[in-house]
Parts: C-alpha cells; structure tokens; sequence
C-alpha cells in the first residue's frame, strides 16, 4: 500500500499545500480570548479532514479551571488488533502574530517567497502535524496503512494548557499507543534531520529569606540587622561552584550518561563551541569544563537563578534592609534524576545556609521529569529510514535542554516510545514575525510519515 | 545676663508656646508643590521673629537645578569680634502628613494632650528650632547673649535638597563659627540628653553584570549560558563572610575605634541586645560578634545589598537566564575612612569578581565621609552642663548609624565644631500620623540654649 499512497502523494501536492494553507488562515491564537472562536474553527476543520479520511474522531473539552480549546481524539484501528499502533501528536493553536509591522505579508494570509510558505503557524506547527494529516488521509485512501492509527491534537501548547495532559491520563486505558510520532520541532541543519532521544526535567523553586519583622534601614540597623538579600546571595554562591558544579548534595547520583551513539552524533554536529559564544554573544561560556558543550545543555543537570526579588528595585540609591526576600531558582535535570527526591535534599540544604536571623525555605513551584526515548528501540529504525527515504539522510541523535511537559506524560501514562522529530528548518522564526516553513520539507514530510506507518509495520509493541 | 532671660524664659511660656502653634499651622511641606508657598511662609515668619529679635537676617534663594525652598541666614555679632560665635542649625519645612485618616487631631492644628502637642512638625523640627529662635529672642532682650549668634535655617532637610549646602560652601569664609547647635534628635531615653559623637558615612554603589547579549532560556542553553545574577550572587557572597566581616581588601585599614568615654556610655545604655533583638523583630542579630551591638550600628562599618534587579520578578515560574543585572550595594562607612579610596578598592575587587562570560563592574551612585565630633572639645562640657542645669542629667555619648549630609558640610566647610541632639523624646513618632513633641522638653530646651550661650562665653574658639 505504500507505493499507491506515496504515488498519490507526489500527485496532489497541489491539494496538500491548498489544505495547509485553509488551516493557516484560521487565526488559531491560542493566548487571546478574542480568538477563542477560531481556535474552535481549526480544530473543527481539522475533525472534518480526519473523519473524512474516515477515522472516529471525537473532539473533547476537557473540564476544568484554565481549560480553553478542545482536544482532538481520533483513531482508525482497520489495521487489526495485532497490528502496531501509531499516534500522532500536534497542536492548532499558535502564537500571537505581534508584532504585526514586522510582517512583510499578513500574518495569516499564507504567502509563497523562494519555495517557503510565510504566516504565522506555517512551521509551528500546522505545517507539521498536516505531515501526519494528509499522510494519513492519503494512506487511508490508498488501501489503508499497515498500523492503526491515532491522533492527539490539542489547542493549547503555546498556553501550557492542561487540557491534553489531563485527557491523556484520564484515557490512557483507551488510548493504547505503540508509538507516538510528535513532529513539533527543526532539523538540526538543511539535509539534516534529527531525533530527540532525550529532553530535560524541570525543578522550579522560590527560596524564600524571611529576617525581620519589617524592613529596616541600613544607616540606623546596619551591623545588627540581618539582611535577607546577603543571605540569599550566601546561598546562592553555595548552591553551584564557578565552575558550574552543582553542590546540593546527591545532585549527580543518579544522572544517566549520554550513551556512545548520542555522544558520537555529537562530536559530528556542525556547530562549534565558537559559533555557540558568537551566537550567544559572549566571551566565555560557562559550565562544567569536562563536558562538552552539547553534554552541558542537553545531558547535563544544571541551576539557575532567575530573579532575585525584595528591597529596593528602583533607580538610585535607597538603603532599606529588606525584611524578606525570594529568589526564583530552577534545575533542569537529566534522565533518571528524580525530582521529588532532589527537591527534598534541596529544601533540606537551604534550610541549613540559614543565617543568624534570616530563615530560608524552599517551596517547589513545578516540576518536570527529564524524558528518554533511546536509541535502540525498533522506532527509532523505522525512523531513521523513513527520514532516510523521505529526505536522503539518516537522522542524527540530539537531545532539548528544555522539556516538554507533553513528552514526559505520553511517556508515563502510555508508556509508549516517543518519536520527537521535526519538518522545520533552522531560521523557519517560530514564534517571531515572519515565521515560515519550506514547502519542500512538507511535501517530504508526508511522505516520510507513510513511510513510517510502514516502517513500523513489524515492529514490536511497546 | 543668664538669669534674667532665664526667668524671662520661665515668665513667657505661654508665648514661647503660641509662637510655635502659629509656626506649626503653618504647613510648609516640602516635598509637594502645592504647599511651596507655605513654606515660603514659615521662611518669613521665621525671619521677623529673628529681624524682631535684633538680628541680622537674609532669606536666600540659592540659584541652580532641584533648589525649590530659601534658606535663612541671620546673625548677631553684639558680643564682639574676639567672642565665642555659636551656629543654630535647623529646617522649617515638614514631611506629608498622610495618612490623614489615622491622625486623632488635624495635623496642621497644634493640639495638646498630656503635655504634648500633636501636630506635623511639633518635634521635627520646628518644636526644636523654636527652642533656639526663643532663646534668642530672650536673650536679645535681656541684655544679650555673651556670644555672637548665627542661624542656618533651610526648608529642604526633609527631601535632601542642595540649597543649604551649597550655601554653606560658597559663603563659608563670612559664616566663621565656633559651635554649631544641631538639634534634631530625641533623648536616648526619658530623662536622658544625648550628645551624638559620630555619624557614620556612606558609600553606595551600583554593581553591573554583563552576560550574553540577550535573554536567554534556561532550558536551551542552561549549562553553557553565563548567568549574571548567579555571578552577582557569588560577589555578593565574597564581599562580606557570614561573621559580618567585610572582606574588601583594606576595609578597615583606617577605622578609627571610638572613645573610651563613648563605650563607657554605650555599655550603661538602657537598651538590652534582647531588646534591640525584640524591636526589630528577629531570633539573632548579625553582625561581628566580637563588637557590641551599639558599636556594630554606631562604629564599625558595614556592607549591605538592598536590591538584585534583572531576570523575572513576577509571580510564578519563568525560566529566563538574563542578560544583565544589577544589585545595590551600600556601605557605611566610619571615622578616617575615604569614600573615594574605599571605592576605587571596592570596584577593582569587584571586577576581579567577575566569572567566565560575565563582566562585573561597580559605580559609585553618591557616598558621604562619616563625622565625627569627638568627645573632648570644649563645646561639650558646656552643652552636657547646659544639659544638667536644663533637664538635671547630663547627656550621654551615643552616635548616629546613618548620614546626615549636612554635618559633613558644616563640618568640611566650616570648620566648626558640632554639638549635635536633640530635645524630643522617643516616641515622637517623627514622620508618622499623631507626630507629638513634650511641651515640658520644649520650655527646658529654650533654658538650655540659654545656658550654652552662657557656657560657651569662654570656651575656645573652633
């Protein structure tokens, strides 16, 4: 069946690039109340397409405080109850277009310049999960896939929307997945495409400093009064080295390494420690000195500070003694680091760089697990050789130094491999004015995805 | 001719009283320009009662940016070339009375309640200076005072303007004085005058760290990404040990340790470590444990942070690495120690503080030299006499933890020696709702400049 299906692909990309654009010029934003309604005309449009390739297709509004765009749930299982299930993820919903007079043509108006399409959503990501839409529509059409086929859409990724996490644990017994596709992402350069074989966790704390009863002034108290911002910068210092070792205790125990095939991709990627300082825009970069690069902001735990709040914030000189003050401080952790475990050693440690009249407390504010695919699960084959045959290239292995909080719950309440790819290119400008997406890499998109449905064909369950 | 104003003193109370409720109905605030022509009132009025009293009076528009409110310049210099000169120093301008509601009487309405006036400016400092001005009224017409006298009178103390200052420095050479009268404090106790024998200075700066050249996400690039507040943290961390200890090199080179006259006063305070500790609300004090409380506030220099700007300071999680930011740093500083020479060690340290990618460098925002008046000069034995024969106590030495910009000025410009106190008493709740001032301090203060004037006939000059 793929043949047919790959035929008809090459044939109607004409149709493929007409449907791309008609869910373009739906202004799908999913940050702004006025756009609400629209939001609901692309996931409505997206059910017509799905249900007349002919899958059951519900779309949900999962209740809820913060829930605002439905959910799309659709299956097709004509491949049989022994066959390999294959999910595909996207969203709907995209950025706000702001801000608008940078746009050289109308934010949802979807303009063709040198074989890219420009509008807000092209590449983020309606040009991707389209990939997975019309090659479904195209293999339903042609005889049918080898694998059942499922769909998790949702209208709320560029809003942290709960929506699709809480349906997806809510479901999971129903929504059995072998494999789950999410296409959200760029190559890591032209001709080259990747596979996510890993994305870091989250630990989000407020420490906060609590001295005395009320702000004090320095000219008067200083000397006696304990100040709640020396403290937190006391604690601060003692939390990771100059040399950016983390020095919580236990920190590293149970951090994974990289394995041979990742960190072998990495030594070939074709971005130097020198690019990464003119990219940034600074003279060194920081961080564990017996790591690479790579290692450092892909499989490496980290802290960060992120604001320092209390005292005076003004211009000028002003010279209160703050009588609290909070620090925002963040981990991004790595495989198999637990963040439930490393936020009590946390919390216990702040605790003991109390000073004399200044008590520190940690509070978590959110957590992520960090995610690993791998890189030897049967998937990860079917991948490379659809990218293979679809683009001419063999994905590399690369890891997200942040984390998708989508990723981490497909993982743990399906328990299915995740696929984490994606059709862009670098410069595609997500999330910025200009936004575009190559309408070569979404006609090879498409097929790339028929001929992962049947690369996955024989592939074990998960 | 002490006695004679001394029982003029005792036989006009109720005009030494009506004289300062018209004073304080006036309300020359001078932080708001609806009220400038109040204080150009209380200026004048001021200046008839002295023009009444004999004296020679100027009301000085001092020219340039920021001057908003005159200052008084009078003297009388009857007692003859070769007589002691003695300076009064004092401001008639109030601060805002709000909150309005939470006042028990009209806070321009002088109302009296157990021997108290209530009303905006009763103590401070209008209750003060008018301890002066009817000294000198009463003096001047009895004979006159057997030394020369001179009033320095502005109406920007309570929002730090420059008039008075810059006053002071362009017309020093004809301002010559022996003895400058600063009353504008409280007795350290009922009961209990103070002589303030230092002030300490002020060094406050402004500490930049510069990382990348723009935001960046702790997820992509945490690892690699310099973060500046994570640096700020460190320097902060290295510039003062958790013993208090300021570790800026040569920070206490210079220091000066105060008196033995000073620490034995200091030791007989009537205020307990578990007071000062109950008062500001805190389990422990900071600061060197090897000094005294009153010695860590009053002489021994500090170091403090009252504000870390940059990265994110709202509610919740944001996981920004940030570009730039900045902290304030301040330092008090004591006897013999240089603003300048501790600040051009303080940047050299702190840009040896700085970390790979991330540059600190420190500015200085304004700094002030500490004062200090001593403890043996001549004036003080005629005050702390004045002070017993007045109120039946001597006064104890104690000292001020902040700056008063205008002692320095005095001090450098004049050349002059300082007594510097205060009739008000603790409690007067300066600056807040129901501000009150003893009527009963009010008329012994009026007897005691009247015998300073009598004290200091003999003393040496400056």
């Amino acid at each position: 069946m793929l043949e047919p299906a790959l035929q008809a692909a090459r044939d109607q990309r004409e149709k493929s690039q007409a449907h791309l654009f008609e869910l373009i010029r739906i202004p799908s934003v999913s940050a702004l109340p006025e756009h609400d309604q629209d939001c609901r005309r692309a996931a409505d449009w997206i059910v017509r397409r799905l249900r007349g390739a002919g899958m059951d297709v519900e779309l949900v509004d999962v209740p809820g405080p913060g829930h605002r765009h439905p959910v799309i749930s659709a299956e097709w299982l004509g491949a049989g109850a022994g066959a390999t299930t294959l999910a595909i993820y996207g969203h709907y919903d995209v950025q706000p277009p702001d801000p608008l007079e940078e746009w050289q043509s109308p934010p949802f108006e979807p303009t063709v310049r040198d074989g890219f399409v420009y509008a807000r959503g092209a590449d983020d990501n309606k040009g991707q999960v389209m990939c997975g839409i019309r090659a479904a529509e195209l293999a339903l059409a042609t005889g049918g896939p080898p694998v059942n086929l499922r769909f998790l859409i949702e209208g709320e990724e560029e809003v942290g929307g709960p929506s699709l996490p809480e349906f997806v644990k809510r479901e999971a017994a129903r929504l059995r997945t072998d494999y789950l596709l999410i296409a959200d992402g760029q190559f890591t350069a032209p001709g080259l495409p990747d596979l996510l074989t890993g994305l870091r966790g989250l630990l989000y704390t407020e420490v906060e400093a609590v001295g005395a009863a009320a702000d004090l002034h320095s000219g008067i108290y200083g000397g006696v009064a304990p100040n709640p911002l020396n403290t937190l910068a006391h604690a601060i210092s003692a939390l990771k080295g100059r040399d950016g070792r983390v020095t919580v205790p236990g920190f590293y125990d149970a951090v994974v390494p990289p394995d041979e095939r990742e960190l072998a991709d990495w030594r070939r990627l074709p971005v130097t420690e020198g690019d990464l300082k003119q990219s940034l825009g600074v003279t060194a970069l920081e961080g564990e000195a017996e790591f690479s690069p790579f290692e450092r902001r892909w499989a490496r735990p980290t802290l960060d500070v992120h604001g320092i709040l209390g005292g005076f914030q003004g211009e000028g000189p002003k010279t209160v003694i703050p009588a609290r003050a909070k620090a925002k401080i963040s981990m991004r952790l790595v495989p198999e680091q637990d963040p439930d475990r490393i936020f009590d050693t946390f919390a216990e440690y702040i605790d003991a760089l109390s000073t004399p009249g200044v008590r520190l407390s940690a509070r978590k504010l959110s957590s992520a697990r960090a995610v690993r695919t791998g890189t030897d699960h049967p998937g990860v084959e079917a991948a490379a050789r659809a990218f293979e045959a679809a683009y001419g290239a063999r994905p590399v292995f690369v890891r997200e130094g942040g984390s998708i909080p989508v990723t981490v719950d497909f993982q743990e309440a399906l328990r299915t491999h995740l696929l984490v790819t994606g059709f862009g290119l670098p410069g595609d400008a997500l999330h910025s004015p200009n936004e575009k997406y190559s309408l070569d890499q979404y006609f090879r998109g498409i097929e790339m995805v028929l001929h992962l449905m049947e690369n996955l064909r024989d592939a074990p369950g998960a």
